[in-house]
């Protein structure tokens, strides 16, 4: 198992917090790979670390920091290409969840409602047509959520809450796990949003939203566009 | 042909414009697909002039109109399926351009450096690992692709000049047609961006990013990640 803590700024303390979990698993050959630079990112020691994984965990801390650093990068191609061509299984909390999709939701506090007030980028292209964004709940941020998807609603918005998580398989196939809820957002039926008529600043509206709240052994399909 | 205004708030005007245009280039078959809705998109009348299309033309306006109206639509599944099984031809000027690629910019004035100031979303998806902006060296706007670029530097970023357009085969093979330049900004090198470190209101800072300008009958392979 491969701990990736680069979304932390404290990279080290995450890692470690990471090796005691997974011994706690019984998992014992654990690396972490402190990658905190670009540059650094390219080392053929780090991509000899990916060749041999069986599986990769991206820690919490800031998603914006994985996609800068990693974006378009050796090690990321590795990344993806083990993953779509190998089946390697990656998973990631917070911020090392919400850089798995296409669609990433990096900024946007509780008035994410606000056009312009919400900022959204590509992640790591892990999982297609979907947003995944993380203490849904407990932060408010279905509001951030709807003015990505009224953006563009090809992207199914998908809303972890603490302790709550979704293990997907085939790219599509979500079973939620933990003792919290998922809570999914659907666009593409939606009929109506304001966002390309109003200003900067102005609150953005959506009609139609087709919304779902799973709990632990709930599936759902991703229906790929 | 199809020519689609929806990206234009008077697509009658817009339309017009280019059945015109069209029929000087002898081009006579010419339907205009006036779908201004998420709605409207799903009349199987609509429907039916896709699926007999040979060539489909996305006109300038507003790309947030392009992505918030087709996104998620049953229409561009099949426009989607088309292109990538049949090979349809798709063309677009100024936001039916800057719809075209996987991350879309969508809005940054001339301070689109300034950490917060330009805004993106993701495209149509016709095309990958790519930015496509237009009125690139008119507007001054190599910053907000910068911004962009940071944000994920697997995209590069495809700046397009007044008067100059790009051939794209295969869905990476470049060319460069018309009288101006086409800026190619590529960070997939780059060594370092402040843009996680930095608060919303600061200005984003990068290095070593690699920009080619091309012109008339210049060739370039985006590689594809």
């Amino acid at each position: 198992m491969v701990v990736i803590p680069t979304a932390s700024e404290m990279p080290e303390a995450a890692g470690q917090v990471y090796v005691r979990v997974f011994k706690k698993l019984k998992v014992t050959n654990v690396k972490v790979l402190n990658i905190s630079s670009r540059e650094e990112s390219c080392l053929e020691d780090h991509l000899e670390v990916i060749k041999k994984a069986k599986g990769i965990m991206f820690t919490g801390g800031d998603q914006l920091r994985l996609t800068a650093i990693f974006g378009g990068t050796e090690i990321m191609r590795l990344i993806k290409y083990r993953y779509y061509k190998e089946g390697l299984v990656i998973a990631g909390t917070s911020a090392g969840a919400a850089a798995m999709s296409t669609q990433m939701i990096y900024q946007g506090p509780s008035d994410g409602f606000i056009k312009g007030a919400a900022s959204f980028t590509a992640g790591l292209e892990l999982l297609n047509d979907a947003a995944i964004d993380t203490h849904f709940i407990a932060r408010g941020r279905i509001v951030r959520m709807v003015q990505m998807i009224a953006t563009n609603p090809t992207f199914i918005g998908i809303g972890l809450e603490e302790d709550t998580g979704v293990v997907i398989k085939k790219g599509q196939e979500l079973e939620v796990i933990g003792s919290g809820l998922v809570t999914i957002v659907d666009g593409r039926t939606s009929t109506y949003t304001n966002i390309y008529e109003i200003e900067e600043g102005a609150p953005v509206t959506m009609r139609d939203l087709r919304v779902h709240l799973l709990g632990k052994g709930d599936t759902y399909t991703l229906e790929i566009f």
